[in-house]
């Protein structure tokens, strides 16, 4: 069972999801890539051809948990949160994307299935769409993009690997610290409950724990 | 602080590191390959040469928590288990790998840390390796391999997101019948104690759990 919260809300008056044609002179998602792979003008241009460039305000229900998930965002301006809700109502936090990051529910982009996250925007945000075919598309034509998912994907294995260790082997109150040091932006943005959620442990557990942290 | 368990165990007599000379056909990690590009035979030659050959015996500590972790292993024959061991001594299981599967720590394999986890082989091991140099020449030597490292780390990340995801969202019996099923041979080798780490409960709460489940 899928529990609606909330629909698409346009930050501004309209959707834009023309293709980007601007420069990307100044684009963290550019700076991002020339970190790993060299690309000329013309193939940053070429680039931009297969993002679109959409806003959505604050609190905004981008991805609906059990809708199809076809894109891979990349946020440029906001943070975004991702949470499942599970058959009791029950909604746990699983992620959060800040500017510079990708985001998406990964097994539903690549193996076509229906989403088991959905995803808000926590702010006003600018994102980066690329759909699955796109995706596929721009590999085919600028094969040496592969090195730079192949990068992604193998540095947020490596998140998602110590985030699973950090839960068994370092205490609660190192884990909000680091938390808290990791996302300062996000910590005034989302509930208390939320950020215990994240770190899979209950609202009340947590509150405990930072009674204990010398302020 | 590090608990030392056991140390190399050669499954032969010697511990063969030559490198791979002999022809790919018939191995798991080519057809694996092979999936997603195509490599010639001058190709597959030179892939051969960046690996090397190693058997393990059944119970051997291969790679030891806290120290350098340079390979990433590919394990062609056997089964292997990683484990982390806290502060106070405390050993999770944290992950196994099958034939035709790819293990090591990510995190300590690309950014030069230590060893968050252990490794140990659960039966005869037949593992290739390729360590951090060999991979990053291999990856220059042979530019369209990043197409496959891509769709290994994008998988691999998949599979941590939705074991993250399963564990708060899947009833424990369920993902122990789900367990039964992906790792048939492993359940035969490890014990009650291992499985109930994995799946993230406490030995006891497992076997509560198993007595509900009909035969």
């Amino acid at each position: 069972m899928i529990f609606k919260k909330q629909y698409y809300q346009p930050a501004m008056n309209d959707r834009s999801t023309n293709n980007l044609s601007s420069s990307s002179s100044g684009s963290l998602l550019f700076s991002n890539i020339q970190k790993y792979v060299h690309l000329n003008t013309d193939e940053e241009e070429l680039v931009w051809s297969f993002f679109k460039t959409v806003n959505y305000a604050k609190k905004a229900v981008f991805l609906q948990q059990g809708d199809a998930c076809r894109k891979f965002y990349f946020v440029e301006k906001g943070s975004v949160r991702a949470f499942h809700t599970n058959i009791e109502g029950k909604e746990s936090t699983v992620m959060f994307a800040v500017e510079d990051w990708w985001i998406t529910d990964m097994g539903a982009f690549l193996n076509e299935k229906s989403a088991s996250i959905s995803m808000e925007t926590l702010d006003d945000c600018l994102l980066f769409e690329l759909d699955s075919l796109s995706m596929k598309k721009l590999l085919e034509v600028i094969p040496k993009l592969e090195k730079y998912f192949r990068i992604l994907f193998q540095r947020a294995y490596i998140r998602e690997q110590q985030r699973a260790l950090d839960a068994i082997s370092i205490p609660l109150e190192k884990r909000y610290l680091d938390f808290l040091e990791k996302y300062p932006k996000i910590v005034k943005m989302v509930t208390q409950k939320q950020i215990a959620s994240y770190l899979g442990v209950t609202p009340e557990f947590l509150s405990t724990i930072k009674n204990r942290i010398p302020s």
